[in-house]
């Protein structure tokens, strides 16, 4: 009883902001002298922090406290084929760094591993965070994901097989890329599927915050999705859940390739989406191919299972009103009633932010039992 | 609290059957006096029952206690296109007593209605059950469901737009098919789509039992499907999860009938199959045709979903191992690794019984706030 108290004192600072113990009282339902208890014990712990009054009250002001949101960090990492992203937040998830590194898709299993290490240890260092300051790692990798291996990955090369979290957990020769360890006990790294942190993120902070079942579609240099099912990731019984990319005669498997080929010489993806936002005849009708093989496999994921709202994002979000617009037409044939086809508020920093969430939720796991409360950044 | 204690002394009566009160006590992790407090509230409203002393026992003998599933009954109705099948059971699910009606596919609304009031009279006839003592109707139906109302149904003439809760509740002009009120304020009649009470059966009593993520195929005049997430239904945001029929290019549409097509002459589906097993060759590859249909659209929702096992039933379940079997095969290749597809243990009375179990948690909605237990029956 005591710790569902605690929780939800907590909670209420957390997605409330700074609080009096009157209001918290209010919020939480609980007397104002538990939650006096409750919100001293945090105190003392350090989870919570007293303000100081406010300037210009007269009288004995109302105690204000706030969570202690930089009583730690974490580290969201997206590994993916050309490019390494870090953000660190701190533990409310308020974004304090940002670092971006360019891969070559070619590169190997070693050179990316270096790389990602190389991309957090510079945002650390840039950001003036102490490495022992931090609380947990989320890495978002392409690839079926299982206890922090990567059990398949056909996008980047020597990727299958690896242990990732155990790779990133391990002090590598460098000594520049360590990943510091916490209290001497090696910090949590968790790993996910880079769809699934970036449907996730889409819940958390992006376009499908007030959906309880949502999906989620990713489109860039392939496509692929994830699905929200009462408020929670579904995962799977595999962790396998929206790979319709794996079904040909859903047109999702070689989609961007076929778009490439239908305009050769344009360049990248991007390129063509460009090319048809400024009016070329041959780069809308391959923009238009595009979103009907796109239309096909999020069709069937939507009849699967009949979400509240579909979010289009990935690679390719700043396309995203381009393709969503072509999808709404194409999903209005494919499944009446249309469903309500949103465009990605997150572009390419969805994954790292997915990888933030559930960093944060190892972080926080023994303050919110029932998981991070969701909602949006609490008002300073 | 209190409540919550007197739910899980229910609870344990309810899945675990008769029981003494230190055996509750050990359980349910509460104390026996607490348990005795609960357990005697339960006597005096006559929902838990004192069962007599064991013959042959010495001394003073514990006190044995019962949920008294007698204390009401309820009504499962499965309305399709051949038949209403009516099933009446206790209010531990036992089943009482069943009753079967053919109709007309090409049937209208008035004849379908009265057949299901007549059905459901005629049972309730021959159980003695008095009509009075029904605390609740679960009626399955075609098409999409909302609020009791069937929204849109091709398969029954007349049916799109029907309120069927509205209809059944009403008594029709002949008196003998009256659904009989409750102390006067109406029975509380509970209508969802066939597909999904047969999926809930399935996990209820059925072969997915076992897992709290799963999908039912069900292959009879039509092909339809339900989704079991997290052990509850996933009906979806509009009630329409599972309905992959409505995308021709998962070939779920129009398959039974590509089944008799070929097989010209042959009957009905049931006489194909039973074709196929005794080894005809021209019915054996129009059921292979099938199966490939079946698994096209089955592969997608196992993609979307990524469930624990595939259940599958429906109106051709005699012929449930054959399609199993085809569609492991088929699965395996285009969703490896295969799930595991399991048959339907609950033949053509998989819908009455999801309906039984939906009319349950109606009736029992004050004793289990959380839901249904879900178990196996108890031991009497």
């Amino acid at each position: 009883m005591r710790r569902l108290n605690s929780a939800d004192v907590l909670t209420a600072l957390y997605t409330q902001g700074p609080r009096t113990l009157t209001e918290i009282s209010a919020e939480t339902g609980l007397s104002r002298p538990t939650v006096e208890d409750v919100v001293e014990a945090f105190v003392r712990d350090r989870i919570v922090r007293e303000l100081p009054p406010e300037p210009g009250s007269t009288g004995r002001p109302a105690r204000r406290f706030r969570f202690a949101a930089d009583g730690g960090f974490v580290a969201g990492i997206d590994i993916g084929v050309h490019k390494v992203l870090v953000v660190l937040a701190d533990l409310e998830g308020e974004v304090r760094r940002v670092r971006r590194t360019t891969v070559e898709p070619g590169s190997g299993r070693a050179e990316r591993l270096t790389a990602a290490r190389e991309t957090l240890a510079g945002c650390l260092d840039e950001s003036g965070i102490p490495p022992g300051r931090l609380r947990a790692i989320g890495v978002g990798t392409p690839g079926v994901v299982q206890d922090g291996v990567v059990t398949l990955c056909t996008v980047l090369p020597g990727w299958s097989g690896l242990d990732l979290a155990g790779a990133l957990t391990t002090a590598p020769a460098d000594p520049a890329g360590a990943v510091p360890p916490v209290d001497g006990t090696g910090l949590p790294v968790i790993v996910e599927n880079d769809a699934n942190l970036a449907t996730i993120a889409e819940h958390w902070r992006g376009a499908a915050r007030d959906v309880r079942d949502a999906v989620c579609v990713l489109a860039g240099n392939r496509v692929a999705a994830g699905v929200i099912i009462g408020g929670r990731l579904h995962r799977g019984h595999r962790g396998g859940a929206g790979e319709l990319g794996l079904l040909p005669v859903l047109r999702w498997e070689g989609a961007p390739d076929r778009l490439l080929a239908a305009c050769p010489g344009s360049g990248d993806l991007a390129a063509v989406f460009a090319a048809a936002r400024s009016g070329d005849a041959r780069a809308s009708a391959a923009v238009a191919g595009f979103t009907d093989d796109l239309a096909t496999g999020t069709a069937a994921l939507l009849l699967a299972v009949d979400p509240a709202a579909v979010v289009v994002g990935g690679g390719l979000s700043r396309a995203g009103d381009l393709i969503a617009e072509g999808l709404r037409d194409r999903l209005a044939a494919l499944c009446p009633p249309p469903p309500e086809v949103r465009v990605s508020t997150l572009g390419d920093e969805a994954v790292a932010t997915g990888a933030v969430h559930i960093a944060l939720e190892r972080a926080t796991a023994g303050l919110f039992p029932d998981g991070l409360p969701i909602g949006s950044l609490p008002t300073r």
